[in-house]
């Protein structure tokens, strides 16, 4: 048994693939001309954890090591080029970086491997659905030459699940060989779900996906796409909630960023502008009242510095909600309790309690944050991350998505990244650099 | 009778000043290192209007012309810099450039008129008043180094007037020479009426204004500063609203910025990102519902385009709100309806009714737009400011603002400049312009 | 004889149009729908000078008034728009915001006027010489919807002038109604002397320009687009060679810009970046050695403060070079002696032979400041010049550029506006407040 | 023996350690708070390689694993924060991110640890010399508190080695407890050097180095601060680039971008804008001429598509000098020939000789790209190389630096990382992914 297992019954950590691939790739070719390329193979594996001490024990104990498939180009791959037909779209809420994934298989498709035939579903899953009634969009390199100066996606995209027989129907009328989701964990679930139809129907198309969460939640992705855009432009928030705090006597910034279930744009932007006075995420638990809690912990503040900065989540502090109330969101999602405003009136009403004056100011930046064009990071990134799905769907390898793990691009199978959330340790280096930058206390009363 | 008269029966357009100017300006020395400075004397006039037309009606009809007094160094000056003791106070809002607009007051105090006993005064108004107890900041070309690169204010600021005559007596106990307010129109009214006592009583204090407002809505000045970036910051938030609106079938990107009773940052931002669909500001009427209405408009323009984007000033649709229910903000400002979450809700509920699925996303940038640093351009501007501040109040003139008007600075009476508000002209060519670029209809019933 | 008559003597300040104006513009319907568009008549001007003490003495003396003609849409046109072709051309070194006067035009054409023929012609002037072998490019709407997020032209550019003839021979051959050239001095001359052939043949054909020079240095242009976001980099390159000053014992940034006979880029960004300490333009003249020259200066400044900023425009100091080994680049403008190298070397030349050790870092930013997409500031002002320039096209008006004048649109005759340049007034208010303050002396010996 | 073993004969892995650690972290009382702090033991190590076809091919062949001590808070520390003292000193060029390590070590130290007594060595290791004359800056939380808003180093900066005797002095002589040292690979040398003699002389001083190379090429650092910033401002040169070659006839738009033995920033750059047609890089070599050369290769570009952006490497092509002629620069580096100007004028040659008109545009962006403030990211990556070097240090850790490997942070031995330098791999992804953006052949000709 695994470490990984462990959380994960269902653990299968083995690529799926259409088929035997017999076709020479195309960039073999390069070779000839003095490029060597370094084909990878499916025996090239990542280790899931490198830490020495760990892989000592895991011998001396007999326990089984976990690794993930590299990802990487093959030197036989399993469509014929000249005859494929690809199809890419994109799902979920905006993200920075999407065009740039987008672009690059389109750009990888088309250069590397000679696939002209690509399309683009138009509003994300909606765009298989007839009757949505909307057009597909014909991806060439002219296409897609400046998207990546604009933010959001050209494409256009949407929330929610779609009937799973009628995508397939239009996928199999369609023809398409590869299909690309840039979508969330909803997406990777109906992608598998796709995967699954297609294969019953014994139909030969790829379903690879690049996992896209600006919240950087995706369980064995350590990076998503957008999320160090998402992280710069909430430090930029960040920096107007100080300057708006020291601005006026006992100033109090308040900013809610993106966050649902996993706090890692709060927690990394805290420590890219480190002006955060206490950091509020979904997975620590934090009390309001009581002589412990933040109203007291920001009174104290207050007397001692006459400022204060908050960051929280938006996923955290739901214990002050009923959840009953709330009901879901088009996704499918629990609605989560607006914990922004919920704060700023607290805090205001704590206060005038006290008969004490604040400037209290909030801010709430979300889609300023997701609707930008990526950074010089992110397009690197993306461009990596989608060469890597095209090379892997032209090796006929499906119900999977890429990943970079360990700083190498790995293959995923998409049930074993979707089984669970990626979550900030509320025990590791990274929420304990927060503690250590903000200095805020537990905030919980004993 | 003037053209400004007949809007302000107590016009007057002197300006005030403590007294002859004896002292030879240090400015003078430069002339024998062969540059020489063009002093400005008290006759240089600016006309109020530059139309040609116009003057030669004047002529004709035998109208008296309307003119300002020009700003820039004189010859001789009221106060000796040896002696002369200089308070500097920030009021109101954040606005980018304030800093700016201080350090050029500190610098051109310090190095061109060897005044080095500067005074910050904190948190604005209040920073008079002992009872708050703020210490007083000393200000020298080392502190204020830096402080341009940073929004806000390095004083800090509050809202909301005080004492006029505790304010005086500390201007009197601190033995101050020249005062410097930077604010709004409260500010200006508050800097006149401390002009007001300072002269009741005899004392030889001069008080000038640097005009403050981030809506640019103070009447007889052309530009704010702080105005440029502001429309700058709010032009990317239209970007976002308008990726947001393409990326989602039915998408509506809503955006409210500032502009409590002038929309110039409205309609000026909807000029510099012409994606707007209805820019809605305090100065134009419009209908919700009914056949002209926005949101049959709105309707109208989904069916045809699949997406739109508002912007809305602040202040606009006010007839929407029962006055009474609202209360004063502590500048004593009336508060406003929060036109914005108002609108969202109206959207969605009118489209619910409908049974249309709209994807609306609602931004609010306001604290991010005024808390950035000034962009180049109010840099510049912000030094002018300063300067020709330092200039009037070191030749002893008193009760005015500096001000930009037909490509000179010049200096108008506070009273004249609070008697009135500047705002968008419904018939003029900026909001022509905006009607032009926008496309949008009167969005009035008959 | 007028003020500006004096260094003009062909002084001629009437519009040229190509006959009367009887068509009614499509503007006039909006006024139905309750907006009313002010219409502006040949009547409405604007003065050349907005002092009053000026104004005074010229009534006083029977000095005639100068006054231009003001922009804006006129009541009646004389192009149908139905059967009009307007052709965009646009000429000479990159400035941010080409695109945006571009796709200005092209909007307000289609959307105001109806206008659906729009040419772009490739590359310059170059494009209307059919040995160059460039296609046209057809403009709408979609084709320009995202130009203004992007630097350069999207129509490419060239220098130099073509045959006259053969120009207008395709204007001629391509039934152009509009001709909207976008340029600098050179294409003014071109434009008028190709309006000069267009007459004399009888053709109809409106030749407007639009005047684009990143110095901004046409006479009776106030202000050329691009020229902020110019200044806005530029400013930033002063600070990074500040950051590299300070950053090193005896440090020197020295950073060249543009301004080949006009230092307003230079004096401006010294006034948004005040980190310089020698400000160097074309109209001030400076000596390298003896005891007041740069190179003294300089060493006075590395003693007292141990770091210096120097500022050149590329035009400045060209009494150190030879004119005759230059030449003349593809313009046809004298080639100037390269400053910026020149003064690197001299200046390490200088401290080595004083044993003094100091670490010059030289910055050279040109093309990365004139190549930047327009900033918000920009963009609005782009839009009124291409709205402007297509009112004025559309009524008939030829020969003629679009100019903001005491902050009014205007219409100026090439010729007046091509025959002297604009320059920094040496003592004028924008120099002297580079010269308080950098606090640089005179830099020339007796 | 290992895979690090062979390529570095006197491979030590070790870290040197002052002596025991007996004090208690002043961090353990963090858990009394209920926040459980994981402290880090010398027994955690990180693996060198994270393949697990390598582990696997190591034990079975009984090759030895080669891993890191993981850098991290210990239980028990070395020194006495009471009585402790530290200094730090920045080396070499200027680097994104400096001031934010420098600000996150006084952090820290100051408030993780308690260590009150700061010295900030001015102007680098000069700032040992009493000669030189500098004063010693006292580091506080408050003269820290904005740094990281402005590029550069707030302690000034040069390059060369300084006599150790007289370093190793004044460290004695100031009672130095722990030594910080921001510098590239001489600096490492000039530490390990500095920690020799310490050692010699029995003083108890722990040198610990923050590597810093804007290059990226210092072995066994996966990641150097600033890095990430710089390739940032790279690409958007590369924009400037791609917008003037696109907008001239036969534009080229030619980079010069640090990297003087290692590609890193070239093809990293060249991946975050895909606009590069050519990238040049010191690792790969390249023919001029000849058929299969540079020219001959642009040549057929510009035919084909009229435009082409070239991006090289400081040393890239340095075969085409005479090493001889070119001597060292102040850090005892070879200086490199200008290989900038050089394809500048070379480009221009080949193309005059063939009689084609092109449009060449040389951009030099080096020292606007590393004098810019860190990014986000940067930022985050500063704060935990500056609180992972204090946490050795405090434990009594000594010659050796903080690195980033495999996604954690380690302390690497400097003679281990200074024996060899990174160098980007030219048949790795990284420059494989170049190749395919750009579509580059070989450029050499058989």
């Amino acid at each position: 048994m695994t470490e990984l297992r462990e959380g994960c019954p269902d653990f299968d950590n083995r690529i799926h693939s259409l088929g035997p691939s017999r076709i020479p790739s195309p960039l073999k070719s390069f070779e000839s001309t003095r490029r060597f390329h370094r084909f990878v193979t499916d025996r090239d594996r990542v280790l899931h954890r490198s830490s020495e001490t760990f892989i000592k024990e895991c011998l001396a104990t007999g326990k089984e090591l976990v690794s993930f498939e590299e990802a990487g180009p093959r030197e036989y791959i399993y469509f014929d080029p000249k005859k494929a037909k690809a199809a890419v779209v994109t799902c979920g809420g905006l993200c920075p970086g999407t065009n740039d994934v987008l672009r690059a298989i389109v750009l990888t498709l088309y250069h590397v491997y000679g696939v002209h035939n690509i399309l683009g579903i138009k509003y994300g899953l909606q765009g298989f659905i007839p009757a949505y009634g909307y057009d597909l969009e014909e991806l060439t390199p002219d296409r897609v030459a400046n998207i990546h100066e604009l933010g959001g996606t050209m494409l256009g995209t949407s929330r929610g699940p779609q009937d799973v027989v009628a995508m397939v129907d239009a996928i199999d009328r369609l023809n398409i060989s590869t299909l690309f989701t840039i979508g969330g964990d909803g997406t990777l679930r109906a992608a598998a779900k796709i995967g699954d139809e297609i294969s019953a129907r014994g139909l030969k198309t790829a379903v690879v996906g690049i996992p896209k969460s600006i919240d950087n939640d995706i369980d064995l992705v350590a990076r998503s796409f957008g999320f160090d855009t998402a992280v710069e432009v909430a430090a930029s928030a960040i920096r107007s909630a100080h300057t708006e705090a020291i601005g006026a006597p006992n100033g109090i910034g308040l900013v809610k960023v993106m966050g649902r279930q996993s706090g890692f744009i709060a927690a990394t932007a805290a420590l890219a502008q480190k002006e955060c006075n206490c950091v509020l995420i979904p997975e620590v638990d934090f009390d309001l009242d009581g002589p412990q809690g933040l109203l007291a912990v920001l009174r104290e503040r207050l007397q001692r510095r006459g400022h204060a900065v908050i960051l929280v989540a938006e996923g955290a502090g739901q214990k002050f909600f009923d959840p009953g109330s709330l009901g879901r969101d088009p996704s499918g999602n629990p609605r989560l309790g607006d914990i922004g405003t919920f704060l700023q009136h607290r805090v205001q009403e704590y206060f005038a309690e006290l008969g004490v004056e604040i400037s209290l100011k909030y801010i709430e930046p979300s889609y300023l944050i997701r609707s930008v064009p990526a950074n010089a990071n992110d397009r690197v990134f993306c461009g990596f991350l989608g060469q890597h799905a095209v090379h892997a769907a032209m090796a006929g390898k499906t119900g999977m998505l890429v990943s970079l793990w360990n700083n190498r691009y790995v293959h995923i199978p998409i049930p074993l990244a979707a089984a669970r959330r990626k979550q900030v340790d509320p025990n590791g280096r990274l929420w304990l650099s927060v503690l250590e930058s903000t200095g805020q206390p537990a905030l919980l009363n004993e």
